[in-house]
């Protein structure tokens, strides 16, 4: 066909992907195509405008790498993520809800004992976790891999710094109990990284970066849902403007502070620090 | 606000660019949040999927360079640039019709004198091109900028051997009269590159990557519109699916074959040669 214009041209390239032979593929190309198309049309795209948004995805491109994932952070930012999640785990009542996974999580963290300190360095107030792990009706989860990654007390996570090491991050094994035990440090608050494009949208649309403090947990476990999720942290002044839009209050509990003393792991803090305590319920698998 | 389900987080997504001061910036933003969403809600997006999408995107930024332009040719083989440019380039009737601009044009390309070989050692048969720049009331537009780009005989531009080398592509200046001519290669008909994300596309969903022959123009003169152009040769089989949805009919002319004998400046050549004529007339500038 010739002589497309700007609105037979829907048409015409959903008849050119009418061969797909994955019905799937074919459903979300379509939708894709009707969706960028109606939404060049409602807005009345123009040229310049346009190529600004080829540029703002080749910046996004090329600022990604191993260690930063700015089109998940992009994704997080405008909803995307959030969305997804929310369509995809609607839980029995009881079962922890999930949120978004972030652009932090890096694969191959080293695997802790129990009680080990994940800081490994990381800058922060000590903080005791004490989680369990439990399936729908109650049932300890024994041996449920957890793993854990955070921000210090900076606002960075590890692979912000460069240099490769693992800080305030590591899986655990739960034991017979679905007991999970470790020290890290305090989580903060912290603004996602503004010296990207993300950032640049951000700024131009008059949003804050923070999001509240939290801990990263990705549950694993043979016969259950793996859950990916936070735990965050009451009174936090974003809890209710979350950049990336995570916050469910079934996720926000109480991090209690300490003066120095015993901790619950029997050893001697000097300083003040905090005790986290967390129950995780997961979802059968289907 | 706490707790979004993937149907409240648009209007809290919408509410968070509120104060956009841009008025422009808060349109586009707003309807690319409603049409992303909706998109992800109406196909039921799994996170699977969204991560595919994730990978799809990062593998696009990563083989964009200065060479090569992945989203701009995805933005083609989705319609959207030609979308945009329809949408754009509403003009008076008489006037050449613009089309898409692909991703291999580069900047700073070589001025050559009325009558060079812009060839420089491109493969192909030889071709000689007469053109004419003209006003929307029949005026000659002198000293138009012409800038031309083309693929070779094997279908590829000269930015894709990489080497540097300018081949096939340059930037001549008009006569007093409008006119323009230069000899070069005889472009064939060539598929758009598959060894990226936007080839598993099309592959994906069943479609060939092939263009019709054509040449590039881009045309320039003060008091006017830019033109951004192809001339086609008519006869080609791939006229009616063009992959990026370029052609228009007006668009299509003849390039008359000849045996070996006397070009139309005169030289002679040893081998059979093609001949272009077009005459390109420019909207004034509002």
């Amino acid at each position: 066909m010739r002589n497309v214009d700007e609105n037979t041209i829907t048409q015409e390239v959903l008849e050119r992907i009418a061969n797909t032979p994955n019905p799937r593929v074919k459903e979300i190309m379509s939708a894709l195509i009707r969706h960028l198309h109606d939404f060049a049309r409602e807005v009345r795209l123009t040229e310049a405008e346009w190529f600004e948004g080829i540029r703002f995805l080749t910046d996004t491109g090329h600022i990604t790498d191993e260690k930063r994932q700015e089109f998940i952070l992009l994704s997080d930012v405008l909803g995307l993520s959030m969305l997804v999640i929310a369509q995809n785990h609607r839980k029995p009542a009881g079962c922890t809800e999930a949120t978004v996974f972030g652009p932090f999580y890096i694969a191959n963290a080293p695997e802790y004992p129990l009680g080990a300190d994940l800081a490994q360095g990381a800058k922060g107030e000590p903080c005791y976790v004490q989680a369990t792990v439990r399936g729908p009706d109650g049932e300890p989860v024994p041996r449920a891999t957890v793993e854990v990654w955070q921000a210090d007390a900076a606002g960075f996570y590890d692979v912000q710094y460069g240099g490769g090491e693992h800080r305030a991050r590591g899986v655990l094994r739960a034991d017979d109990q679905g007991r999970v035990y470790f020290k890290s440090v305090l989580a903060e608050a912290y603004p996602i990284p503004t010296d990207g494009p993300v950032g640049r949208m951000l700024d131009a649309t008059a949003r804050h970066p923070w999001r509240p403090a939290h801990m990263h947990f990705m549950v694993d476990a043979p016969g259950y849902e793996r859950l990916i999720t936070h735990v965050f942290r009451d009174g936090d002044r974003y809890l209710d403007s979350d950049a990336v839009f995570g916050v469910r209050s079934s996720l926000i509990t109480t991090w209690d502070r300490h003066e120095a003393g015993l901790m619950p792991d029997g050893a001697s803090s000097a300083v003040p620090f905090y005790t986290l305590k967390f129950a995780f319920v997961l979802n059968r698998s289907k």
